[in-house]
C-alpha cells in the first residue's frame, strides 16, 4: 500500500464491512469502528461471513489471504482508540445528515491534523459534510457500490474546497484497493452511477405502472436491444426492493403508485429482491458454505 | 411462413431494405415498393449489400440462402402492383404524418379487404394514422430496431380499435421471421425501447453538459456497474450522432446546448458515429466485402 497503510472505517453496516475487508484484502491495516459491542458484533459476523466469500471465490489468489485480511482488521467501540494512526478514515455511518456532522465533530480532535476523511454518502453532497470535518481541504466522497467485488467502482467526488492532491491521493488509493476509480470533477447529487440509473428505472416502473408492459417484457426489450446482462426490474432486484421504495416513495405521483405496488405486491410478501430469494424475479437458493467453516 | 407468405414492404431506405431482406431471407415472398426508379436503385444497392453480409454471417445456416432469400424479393414502384396479393403490408416510409396518411390512402383501395397494414413508424403514434388506413381493426405498429439481424426486437403496438388476434397473428409473424416480440398493451410513444433510453441517454448528456465527468468515465462507471457491454456515449455513436442532434435539440436547454456541442465537436468535422467510423468513440475501420463480389 502506498497511498495510506492505516484505514480507519467508521460504521461495519452492510457496506461498510465491505469496505473494511476489500481494504485489508489489499494488504491495509485496518480499524473497524462501531458505536457499541452489538454493533461490532454485527460488523464482525460480516466480515466473517466476507472472508468465507473470499476464501471460496474462484478468482482469490489464494484462499489463505482471505484469513490473513481479516487478520488486519481490528475492532473498536472506543472512537480514540479508532482514531489513533489513522491515515485515512472512511465514514460509512447511517445516511442522516445530523449523524454524520456529529460523528465528524466528535472525530475531528482525536485525529491527526494530517489524516484524510472521506465519506461513502450516497445521498448528501459532501459540501454539507465538510466544515464538521475541521479539515475541508482534506474531505471528499469516496463512494463504493455494495458488492465491492463485483461492482466495483469507486466515485470520486470533492468539493470546491478539496486539495487536489488530496483527491489524486484518494484515486490512487482507490485504485490501489482494487476499485475502478470514477472521478468525478464537480459536485453531482447521486454522483454518476444514480444520476443515471434513477430516470432509467423511473421510466421503466413508469411504463409497468401505466400499463404499457410488463416487467418480464420491459427487462427483455432492454437486454435484446443494448445487449445488457440485466434489465431495469433484474437491477431493482439488485438493488433491493426495500431500497427501491424508499426512492420511489419520495417521487412524483407515478412513482408514488410503484412505491404502494412495492409495497402490497413484494415486501409485504416478504419478496426484498435478490438477496431474499424473490423480488420482481425468484432465484434459486444461494449455495450454501461448507458447514463446518 | 404461416402467418403471412406474400408481404408487401413499402420503402426501401435503411431499415426497410433490412426488414424486405429479413422478411424474405425466413422464407416469404416480398414486394418492395419504392416511389421511383431512383429509390429503387437505391433499394436494390442496400439490398444487395445484405446479401453480402447474411452470406459472411457465421450465423448463417448456409451462404446460398443469402441469394435464395434475394431471389424471393421483387421491386417495383407500381403500387397497384405491390398491392396486388399482399397479405401484410410493412410500411416504412420517410417519418413524416401528412406523407405515411397520403400513401395509405393510396394505398388502401389497391389492397386485399383482408389484408394486414403494420407501421414501422418511430415517433408517430399508430393511432394517428389508423383512420387513414380503411381498415383501423387490422391496423398495427411493427416496429424494428436498425440492424434487424442483431438488435432484433420487433415492438408490436395496437391502437384502441386493433383486432386482438390480428395482434397476436402479427406478434407470431415476428416470431417467425426471427424477431424477438416484445408485446405492448397500450399505445406508448418511443415505445418500450426508446422509452428506456432516451431518459438514460438525456441523463448522460446532461452529466457532460453540465461538467461533472467526461463521457469515457461516464460510460466506465456504467458498464462497470451494471456488467452492460456499453455505456451512454457508446450507444450515442451506435444510433448516429445525426439521430442524437435530432432528438436533442428538440430537447430542454441542457439537451440543446449538447445539441450545439454535437454540432460543433462531431457532425461539422463528419463524424457520424461507429457507422462513420468516429463519432464520442474512433473505431477501425470495418472488414471490406471481398472486391470480387
Amino acid at each position: 500500500m502506498k497511498s495510506f497503510s492505516n484505514v480507519m472505517v467508521a460504521g461495519l453496516g452492510v457496506l461498510g464491512a465491505q469496505i473494511a475487508y476489500q481494504v485489508a484484502y489489499s494488504g491495509a491495516n485496518v480499524t473497524g469502528y462501531d458505536i457499541n459491542t452489538g454493533a461490532l458484533d454485527d460488523g464482525r459476523h460480516r466480515l466473517e461471513q466476507l472472508r468465507k466469500r473470499y476464501a471460496h471465490n474462484p478468482g482469490t489468489r489464494d484462499p489463505g489471504d482471505a484469513q490473513l485480511a481479516l487478520d488486519r482488521i481490528k475492532l473498536t467501540s472506543d472512537l480514540q482508540e479508532a482514531a489513533s494512526g489513522a491515515e485515512l478514515v472512511i465514514e460509512a455511518v447511517p445516511e442522516n445528515l445530523d449523524l454524520k456532522r456529529t460523528f465528524y465533530q466528535k472525530l475531528a480532535p482525536l485525529l491527526s491534523p494530517t489524516a484524510v476523511i472521506a465519506t461513502n454518502t450516497s445521498t448528501l453532497l459532501p459540501s454539507d459534510l465538510a466544515a464538521s470535518t475541521g479539515r475541508p481541504e482534506k474531505f471528499l466522497a469516496l463512494h463504493f457500490a455494495n458488492e465491492v467485488w463485483i461492482h466495483n467502482t469507486a466515485e470520486v467526488m470533492g468539493t470546491p474546497a478539496t486539495d487536489p492532491t488530496i483527491y489524486q491521493q484518494v484515486v490512487s488509493f482507490a485504485h490501489e484497493i482494487g476499485m475502478i476509480p470514477i472521478e468525478i470533477k464537480k459536485e453531482q447529487a447521486g454522483y454518476l452511477l444514480n444520476s443515471l440509473l434513477v430516470p432509467w428505472l423511473q421510466a421503466a416502473s413508469s411504463l409497468f405502472m401505466r400499463g404499457v408492459a410488463e416487467p418480464e417484457m420491459i427487462d427483455l426489450t432492454w437486454r435484446t436491444a443494448t445487449g445488457a446482462p440485466t434489465g431495469p426490474f433484474q437491477v431493482f432486484d439488485v438493488i433491493g426492493i426495500r431500497t427501491a421504495y424508499a426512492v420511489s416513495v419520495a417521487g412524483d405521483q407515478t412513482q408514488q403508485e410503484f412505491a404502494a405496488y412495492l409495497k402490497e405486491h413484494l415486501l409485504d410478501q416478504g419478496k426484498f429482491g435478490k438477496e431474499s430469494g424473490e423480488g420482481f424475479y425468484h432465484y434459486p437458493a444461494q449455495t450454501q458454505n461448507s458447514p463446518s467453516s
